[in-house]
Parts: C-alpha cells; structure tokens; sequence
C-alpha cells in the first residue's frame, strides 16, 4: 500500500509518501514541503497548495492519503490557515476518489512512538529508524508527514479487519432471516472464511 | 461591477450574484444555497461545494468575489467545518484570477444596515429593500450572501479612491525625486487628475 501523508499548513504544507504493508519494512518513496509566501493573499496561496499536492498525487501515485486532524489550538490565526490548508488536502484527494483519512496528531505520535505525547524529535528520530533514513528530514512538517503515513498503513489493517468482521455479520444475519433455520450456521462460517 | 457573494459553511453555502455601482440601485442577478449532506465524508462535501460554486462563477462570471470572514468562535466543529468551505470559495475564484475579498459579518452588516449589531432579520429586511424583492431570500445563508455581495460593491469604491490617492502620492513623490523642482507641482497635479 503507497499513502501520502499530508501535515496541512499554508506556509509549510509537509508532504511524504510510504510504501508498505504492517509486519514488513516501510520504504520512503518521497517527502517534501509544499512552501507559500507569508505575504500573498490567501487564496493564491491555497492554489498554490493545490498545484503543489496535485504533482505529488501525479507522480506518486497514492492508493491513500492520510491528513492530520486539525484542532483549534491557542492561536487562532494558526488554525484557519491549518484548516483551510487541510481543505486543499481532502479535496484535492477526494477529488481523484481516493480515500483520505484523518488522524490525529496524538494517534501519529502514538503510532510510531508508542507514546501519544511524544515530542517532535522523538517523532522525527522514529522516522528515521523505521524508514532506515541517514538523518531525520527536515524540517519537521516532512517528518510529520511521513510520519502519518506510517501511521496510516499501521492503523488501517486494524480499520480492514474491523470492517471485515462487520460486513460477516451483517451476511450472516442477512442469511439467518432468508434461509431455513438450518442452513444458516453453515451459511455463515462460510461468510467468515471468505477473504 | 458584478460581484459573487459567498457565505461559506459546509451544510448550507449560500451564493447570491449582485450587480451594482454605488449611488445607483442594485440589481439580484440570482441567489441559491449550496447543500452538502451532513453524513457524507468532509473530502466529498468540500468537492461538491467546489461543483457547485463553479457552476455559479460559469453561469455568471462575477468580476469580483466577497468571501465572509471566519472567525474562531463558541463551536469548533463548525468553525472548521467554516474554514474549510471559505477555502473552497477562496480556491475556485483565485484560480480563475478573480479578485477575492474578505469582509467581517459585522463590516457587512454595517453595510446594509448601519449598525454592525444588527440582527439576522434586519439584514434579511434590509436585503429585501436594497434589492427590490418580494420576501427575504430564504434561508439565512443566502440573504447573507447578497448581503456580502452588496457591502462588496459599496466598500469597494473607497478602496479604490484610496489606492488611488495612494498612487498619486507615491508618484508626486517619485516626481519630486527624479525632476527639477520647478517642474513637481505640476507633474504631481497631472498624476492626481488622470483617470
């Protein structure tokens, strides 16, 4: 599974692409900052977010992309420029159809460092170790995206599974309320060792 | 001048189209809301939000576009889901090279009204007046978006007579620095009474 991971923001906007699957060694494809001028109006910078997300999406190619979830924190400024970055991000995916998903910052921390209040070099230094990289990118909004990817492939067989035993459920009691009574069991373990 | 109305939210975005100058009656050219399904994923809304204000700037391509300006307030799932619609509008008008201008909800209804604390319905009534309408467009949102189309088309002149008294002082200036003096007062007065 190849996801993108987006950290939104209307300076800095991180960009990473994992390849991978949970139990075997992650592979970094690419990572990188989608950058936009302080002083242009916001809307230009939007679109700039945009062109730059649609090159990553062009050449990489992405089954998935996982965006961080964004909070309203202390600085309010911060925030809407966060969020309004974030749309460009969903929309852009969305818009290809592909899945996003959206994480939150203690979900990715917790993810790669087993702690969901790690800092931001302990983040960056479990980057570089579970992509076997030389140094931890930089600056930190490419580690975070990385870093959300990761945590996206690690998270979504657990999501799969779920869904899985859900939908054989569902089959089952489908099958339960449409059959005679002793077909179903049959029915069901059926269902449950499909793939 | 023409101008784009647009008050973002992800439920409910309403659009409203008004032409005008100021000092003459303004015209309604059409007024609409953008609907989104609340149990769709946000990726989705925001690509139909985009859909639907496309079709608004194709059918009749605004000069201008008034966006309300967010702010952080009481409820933070819907100012996120706020800043991410405005992002949208933000996007689609940039992209097409429109000038995009942001107005507080109390600019606008100082506008319309006199007093930047008026209330939902004295806007609606005031809309109704401005705008020669039978009933106050429903619902809120799209009231407000003609409210911030017509504050666009009253606040702009002043804008633009300030940027223009800016300009002229900038080029008496640059006059003054790059000619005899005998001949400043004149060139500046020239620069003032140019178009």
């Amino acid at each position: 599974m190849r996801v993108l991971g987006v950290d939104p923001g209307l300076t800095r906007c991180g960009v990473g692409v994992v390849d991978g699957v949970p139990g075997k060694a992650l592979t970094m494809v690419g990572v990188g900052v989608v950058r936009t001028p302080a002083d242009a109006p916001v809307g230009l910078r939007l679109v700039q977010i945009e062109e730059g997300l649609e090159r990553w999406l062009d050449e990489h190619r992405p089954e998935a992309v996982a965006v961080e979830r964004v909070f309203s924190q202390h600085n309010v400024r911060t925030v809407m420029g966060t969020a309004q970055a974030s749309a460009v991000a969903l929309l852009c995916a969305s818009r290809r159809g592909l899945p996003v998903h959206l994480h939150t910052p203690s979900e990715v921390k917790a993810a790669v460092t087993g702690s969901g209040r790690a800092g931001k070099d302990q983040v960056g230094a479990m980057v570089t170790r579970l992509l076997r990289l030389d140094a931890p990118p930089k600056p930190a909004d490419a580690a975070d995206a990385l870093a959300l990817a990761i945590c996206h492939i690690w998270r979504s067989p657990a999501t799969n599974r779920l869904q899985q035993a859900v939908a054989s459920h569902r089959a089952a009691q489908a099958a339960q309320h449409a059959q005679p009574a002793g077909r179903t069991a049959r029915t069901a373990r059926t269902q449950e060792s499909a793939p």
